[in-house]
């Protein structure tokens, strides 16, 4: 499976064609970049951290039995997925008030929401990612009623489960943001990444951000954070 | 009923005291504002217009069986209504693509909706009257589940009958926001006001605006156009 023709190249990864016609390689870039590509700077270190982050979580969740694009790390930048079609849907769960929710609602952040909501976020640069309802997913033909309820379900349950997991080992799941796709079979797949470049951890003593917000908020120490995650991942590892 | 202490006074309206604790009486001004207050005018009979139209509207809600708050007209610029405490969400139904959905969704304006859809809308001017979804409605604590679904359900029933009606008087009803509030016996009554302060009327054959656009986007003949949603319903009236 050697990587061939460069198939899509995102903000944060690049997509390779691989000699299997159902399976792309995902290699994962040290660029950041926030406010809708507004801020951008590379940081080294991150691209090989997101890369084991988001294999481990994918692995986490394939063995709780939510569909997945996830197929193998196969080294510290890559990793193969499943080929799908994405959904151009941005699914945010969100357990505590922070970033665009804090700010369009007017709450200060880290407020405990009643029960964890779910948001749709139109995946559109030149409209800046709206926030929508699901009747304007309908409107868009995103996805079907259907499949919003499955999007919502998955989205809850992955969070359920992350959010207990990552309570053990001392670390707050603020909010993240899950994107899906859909496989040749039609079956819809958790896709894309999960890693501090796409959810909330702050620590749950000091409540100190070890995530994206660094980047976002020039809060200094960013790949050390992100370092901070897999070392806990890691402690896992050696139990 | 005489009016005493002016107990509010918004964009477009001012709120007064009568001898009626349950009572208020709306005196409607001939001020204009788009983009959240950024634009301002003062149009000359543009206040004993919506307070005619929107008295007509009620009327017809009234006999509808819609529970509104409106109790009668009482001069050129006003009416009265029973007090509420207004809910603070526009609820806004919509059956084509316009205004802050088309800009929001990337659509032309005009398209037909598949089927009418209703948005919340929080109002908040320093947030600047962010859309908000049902969830956060509920966060918000603005309303609970069941008065959200009561206020959905009336929207499109207004809308079914609006519709239909207008159509008659060769005029489309493109969008249109309603707010309703709360009486003292906690029945959420339909509040405020329908005009084309408030709503789109397209004419049906040239598709020309007919309502506040005129304004918001320096259409010209901003009254001319609030004076023929005028006759078209007074045309009503001599049938």
């Amino acid at each position: 499976m050697n990587p061939t023709t460069m198939l899509y190249e995102g903000k944060a990864k690049q997509i390779y064609a691989t000699d299997e016609p159902s399976v792309v390689l995902v290699r994962y870039k040290d660029s950041a970049t926030a406010f809708n590509g507004v801020k951008k700077a590379e940081i080294a270190g991150k691209g090989e951290l997101n890369n084991r982050i988001s294999s481990y979580f994918f692995r986490l969740l394939t063995e709780q039995g939510i569909p997945n694009h996830f197929v193998k790390e196969v080294s510290a930048l890559e990793q193969l997925v499943r080929k799908v079609s994405i959904i151009p849907l941005e699914v945010v769960v969100r357990n505590r008030t922070a970033g665009s929710l804090a700010k369009r609602l007017g709450f200060e952040e880290g407020i405990i929401l009643p029960e964890p909501i779910v948001e749709f976020y139109y995946k559109k640069d030149e409209l800046g990612d709206p926030l929508v309802t699901e009747d304007h997913v309908l409107v868009l033909d995103l996805a079907t009623k259907e499949q919003l309820k499955t999007l919502k379900k998955t989205a809850l349950k992955v969070n359920r489960f992350l959010s207990q997991w990552l309570e053990e080992r001392n670390l707050i799941l603020v909010d993240f943001k899950l994107e899906f796709g859909i496989d040749e079979k039609g079956e819809i797949l958790l896709a894309d990444e999960i890693s501090p470049d796409t959810c909330r951890f702050w620590d749950k003593d000091t409540k100190e951000r070890l995530d994206k917000d660094r980047f976002r908020h020039d809060l200094g120490r960013v790949i050390e954070s992100y370092q901070e995650i897999w070392n806990r991942l890691e402690g896992e590892k050696n139990v």
